[in-house]
């Protein structure tokens, strides 16, 4: 039967596969470059440590720091350099470490003015002269005539770089380039030219991360004929005793502030290579990491094309030219972080600022978890093998292990703890984990360090929460989204306690899961923050977004939304699914013509008070399922993939967030999204494309089938799984990974019968 | 016989080591500590890598930092607080590090103006109540009625706190707090309070040494009832993201480049003990240090103080006691650097600011060496087991191995390079120790390391050195001090080859070694700097002193004697032994009335042209032996003591500079000195003791006895060695370790005859 089963969808696989091209081809990182998606479109491998992106412009100075936070902006008209981290749509930035700028001629070591193309060592480029694909970027700087092609391995990145004929070479490396760079950024910084002519340093910055340590080891295909180590510091009142050797460009060693290096080659008959590792523990583990990734540009290059073509294939997606290449872009996107960050020995730098080391796993880092732990880590326990989920989970109880405040990460990156953003939201992604029984971590551990962060009482009103069931706005900024995400985050440390038994944890936590109510107000309808006096914050406008006020990036009309756990709880407190529909609906259709959110960051996508580029509305169009209209969460997810995605630069609405705003295309055009992970429950909307097939991490085939699909019918009109009509209005985890054949048909009219059963609904608490 | 020989000699030990008391009694810290000694008064353990001290002005922005470089100066009326590092005698400054102030009452977080006291968290003291012997420190804080004790073991200081009882006791520990402390020093640190009640932290400072790091581990006696972690920082642009529990100041962890801590106690019963472990390795190093050293403040104190007297007992001296302070303060000081900078565990951070293991000796560093290779190290060679040389030695080949541009050490603390002053003077540290015999270093590893030293093009000249034989003054300043040290140099790596064999190193470096003449202006007399083109640097004044002249903190005056490897070829040039020594004292006799040398730091104890508080005089006084006039420098000798040395607090004519200056009063009291380190002889002068035993390190002991020594009886009568009359005017290394007695006879009128002959006189080069 197994056999029998299994054998005709083999048989399809490789005539689908092809259909459309094979994935890699229809991946275009340029989608998110332009606008607000702050995607780069450099050269990266799945979950790479190195980025190797062009950057266009990385003064803070000069412009907003904010559009240029991943280097590169599709609309500037000249390259800076080429520099080896980026972030895949993050919200604020950092990073653009160790910048490399080819120069043929002579060596210009000022970066120029991104207003002025043709100053500096910066030069104007052409889209045209352009290529992005998964692991290879091209482009060719006009002002040297230099072609310059990117790849990129796990930890190495290798430039290629083709000089015209007869002409000196040199590269520029520029220590003091960084994206977010604010005066006084680069904390300390170091060359040294070693024996052998390996090019190692080292950059301490004090950007989002604080005192992030970054090191490489650099090596060319060409000797070095000449090299210049420059401090251009002019801020420092001291710079050490000038003694014999301090000054000169020619030594070995440079430490400071503001270094550059002028590394001369001469004319080059070949083209010339240059191969750099990064290590965030040392420079011999940048060298370890640079040996440990064998072969030059080519071979590496084609080492990450297989990679990709393997991480890409775990959907199989048949669709339209515009949407296949949107939603394999998306998958792309979500296959970015959270990125490798120990070396390959095996040793990273956590949140202590020390050197641990990972046995038997790969620790990652940059987790942007509010982000995240919505529809990013859920995709990546389907579209990834086990182990990619393993080693999140070590990481983040290794991570809490080592926090000097003893709690799991908040926005983590090169190991270091951010504090960005709310929440204690490593919780649900290692309950998601869980409860979808993945194993191969200390299940008590992490459960105890899930504990840990939800009872750490100096972190964001925590102490206060914890004995009044809320966060008191007059003692911590943002309380009423606090107090619903603690609670979200505590149901899911209920859920994973409970599955292990430990049942006096679930008890307790499952009290905390309800203390949304807390703060939300009945008479009113909204969520609102609580003074200690226990009274609402007045005045109260929910149309108002601030930082600082009762919610975080958002207002009243996203954050009432927030209870994954219990939003027929919430229906009920609003007066009934009918209420609760009209609300979402005036949510949608908000006119919000009059109000500016310019001077909110992250304020993308609207749709009336729905905000798709920000994350609190990720989920609220699938909410209709818990009030019985499915139809209407159809509806309005044509009406959100219509207008926030689109195969072009500009073709995100908002930051992709590390993967969440693709990770919920991804999901969306399955047909179904994770509205409460740890739930075990993925709530359905509608596909998007044809055909896919979810090729699972043990090998099983989960095959989503939209018959009829097309702009106008946009309804569905019946579901069946594995045939059987399927009458709720959601999917458990357990059906999805035996594998099997999710059928929808769709039309031009909605079936507002189906799922509208009160049995048919997803999980909530109050319902059971 | 050998029994019979040793016994008499024993059998004296007891009383003589009694007369005028144990040698730790006879130690006065506090001499050198006003004026321009910059020696400290806290608590330090023989060559330990913590020296525990007060600091009563940290601050450059306010007085000079050149008076403060020990942080301590008698003439101040507060104390801002204790600090764990500081450097004995320093000629330039950094350190101070993880200032500690204890506060009774309310906790202060401003220093305070030391102009203004009673202003901050400083506190008045008194002299009366302050008590400083060798590992133990105490004085009583006016301002807050506290006593405060300290003392020190080898990796660990301890502080006692005695508060005034009833009120509540807190500690500031002020990371801000540095010596030399120019704006934007330091470049990052942490504050860590860990579950287990233990604070640890670390700094990062770009100050003398470029990106120096520290990490400390702190314990208390008493429970902490409270803490506050503070960023102190008004200058930065970007703090981070301000997300939740950033700004706590209950945070576990706090990093910023302006941090305090305020620890609160309570009122206490008993005194608060703080015990504290530097590493500069990583936390967990600085808390294995902790470990390592067990028991509290009275039981470190113990283990200190027997450590002191076994480490003094390498001299027992017989004087009166004015001159026998002097002379064991001087020993004090002579063994305090180069200090330990490896942890417990034998893990250092070296010059790469990589972390290496010492396997098989302890890492050494604060090598001030173009001070020491004149007499400490010698020093050390006699008074020290052999061990601390072999130790010395394995920490110069290390630090050369890990040295990014592959030399040995010229100024190096904490690991750290900082360029300062000239030279290659490791090698003849490391020559010193193996013509004298010493072994268990890696020899050929060792010359190779002097010759790669010696050859380094980009480092002082030495390009054009190696190719002209002299540093051309229009393309390195100080030309003349540089060619002729590193002639100097260049023979003791000869010296060092030879004795191993290595005869084509030898013979090339003993050419090398007469380049002193290529910088010889023989009409004039005069060493001056050459330009490329051959021509001696007009104008020419040999008075003058400046930054960047010919010469290195001196003037023709001084530096026209620096060839210790050839002086009787320099009287030769001059125009023999008549012109010599009428020059000589002609530089003794100048009246210097009408220069001004105030802007040179450094310069202080002039006897003429003779400056004793600077190194480049210090063999001077010798030279009239080279001369055959002994007698004059039984003369000179009497002056420069007389005049430069006293048992007070301003007893020290200039920087002690890690024990140079110590070491040549060592050495000079018991009536000979090490003019060319390398060459095995010692020079004789004159006893200033009335006798003198060197415990010598093998365990044999050598005799010193002035008989009728008297400020009248200044002159040699006669000398006898073993008993037999000694004609030369020096002593071999080898006669002085085997043991034996050494008796000169003192009296009011010079013998002129003795040492007058040529075959009498010290080694040179050119007598051979």
């Amino acid at each position: 039967m197994r056999y029998a089963f299994l054998l005709p969808l083999l048989a399809t696989t490789p005539a689908f596969a092809q259909a459309g091209g094979a994935p890699i081809e229809a991946v275009d990182p340029m989608i998110g470059t332009a606008g607000e998606g702050h995607t780069f479109p450099g050269a990266t491998a799945p979950f790479g440590m190195v980025q190797l992106s062009p950057d266009t412009d990385t003064g803070c100075e000069i412009r907003a720091c904010y559009g240029h936070a991943a280097g590169y902006r599709y609309e500037d008209p000249t390259i800076q350099g080429f520099s080896h981290t980026h972030f895949s749509g993050a919200g604020h930035s950092d990073l653009g470490d160790i910048l490399v700028a080819p120069q043929a001629g002579t060596a210009r070591l000022d970066p120029g003015d991104p207003a002025r193309p043709g100053s500096g060592y910066r030069s104007r480029f052409d889209h045209a002269a352009e290529t992005a694909r998964p692991g290879y970027y091209a482009v060719t700087l006009a002002d040297g005539s230099i072609r310059a092609e990117l790849t990129a391995g796990t930890r190495t990145g290798v430039h290629r770089y083709t000089f015209p004929a007869g002409v000196p070479a040199h590269l520029v490396i520029d220590l003091r380039s960084s994206l977010y760079n604010y005066p006084g950024k680069v904390l300390w910084s170091g060359l040294h030219l070693r024996a052998d002519g390996t090019l190692t340093g080292f950059r301490e910055t004090r950007g989002w991360a604080p005192g992030r340590k970054l090191f490489f080891a650099m090596r060319f295909s060409a000797p070095l004929t000449g090299h210049g180590f420059v401090d251009r510091d002019t801020a420092v009142t001291y710079k050490g005793f000038q003694g014999p050797g301090r000054g000169s460009e020619a030594l070995a060693e440079k430490l400071g502030r503001a270094l550059e290096a002028r590394l001369d080659f001469g004319p080059l008959a070949a083209p010339l290579e240059v191969k750099v590792a990064l290590s965030g523990v040392d420079e011999a583990g940048a060298i370890a990491n640079l040996d440990a990734e064998a072969g030059g540009f080519d071979a590496i290059r084609a080492r990450t094309a297989a990679a990709w073509t393997k991480a890409l294939g775990a959907v199989e997606i048949a669709a339209p030219a515009p949407m296949r290449r949107t939603v394999y872009t998306a998958l792309y996107h979500a296959l970015l972080a959270p990125s490798v960050w120990s070396d390959a020995d095996g040793r990273y730098r956590g949140p202590d600022d020390q050197v641990h080391r990972a046995d038997g796993f790969t620790f990652r880092s940059t987790f942007s978890l509010w982000d995240t732990f919505r529809a990013e880590h859920p995709l990546l326990t389907l579209v990834q093998p086990a182990q990619t989920t393993v080693d999140v989970v070590r990481s983040l109880v290794a991570s809490r292990q080592h926090s000097p405040d003893g709690i799991l990460p908040v926005w983590q990156f090169a190991g270091r703890e951010t504090w960005t953003m709310i929440g204690y939201h490593a919780a649900p992604v290692i309950a998601d984990a869980y409860m979808k029984g993945i194993r191969g971590f200390d299940a008590a551990a992490a459960l105890d360090a899930m504990v840990a962060s939800a009872s750490y009482a100096p972190y964001g009103g925590l102490g206060d929460y914890m004995a009044r069931g809320y966060v008191p706005i007059d003692k911590e900024p943002e309380a009423a989204s606090k107090t619903v995400e603690y609670a979200y985050d505590d149901w899911t440390i209920a859920r994973m306690a409970r599955a292990m038994g430990r049942d006096a944890i679930a008890d307790r936590f499952e009290t905390r899961a309800g203390n949304w109510r807390n703060s939300f107000d009945g008479k009113s309808g909204w969520l609102r923050a609580r003074l200690s006096s226990g009274a609402f914050r007045t005045p109260f406008d929910p149309t108002a977004i601030n930082y600082g006020s009762d919610y975080t990036e958002g207002n009243a009309w996203q954050y009432s939304w927030f209870m994954p756990q219990d939003q027929a709880g919430l229906f009920r407190l609003l007066g009934g699914d009918a209420k609760a529909i009209a609300k979402l609906d005036a949510m949608f259709d908000y006119d919000t013509s009059k109000l500016d959110y310019s001077h909110a960051e992250d304020i993308a996508g609207l749709i009336g008070q729905y905000i798709h580029g920000n994350e609190p509305s990720h989920h609220v169009a699938y909410l209709y399922d818990y009030a019985g209209a499915p139809w209407r969460t159809q509806e309005r997810l044509a009406q959100i993939v219509a207008s926030q995605y689109k195969p072009t630069p500009d073709g995100l609405a908002g930051n992709d967030d590390l993967g969440q705003m693709s990770a919920w295309l991804v999901f969306t055009a399955l047909g179904f999204y994770p509205v409460a992970p740890g739930s075990n429950e993925y709530v359905i909307g509608r596909p998007f494309v044809d055909r896919a097939v979810l090729n699972l991490p043990d090998g099983k085939r989960f095959v989503v089938v939209a018959d009829g699909l097309s702009p106008t019918n946009r309804y569905i009109a019946a579901v069946t799984l594995n045939g059987v009509p399927l009458t709720r209005s959601y999917l458990r985890d357990a059906e999805l990974r035996a594998g099997g054949e999710l059928r929808f048909t769709m039309a031009a009219v909605p079936d507002k019968r189906w799922g509208s059963g009160r049995a048919a609904r997803p999980f909530s608490m109050s319902s059971r």
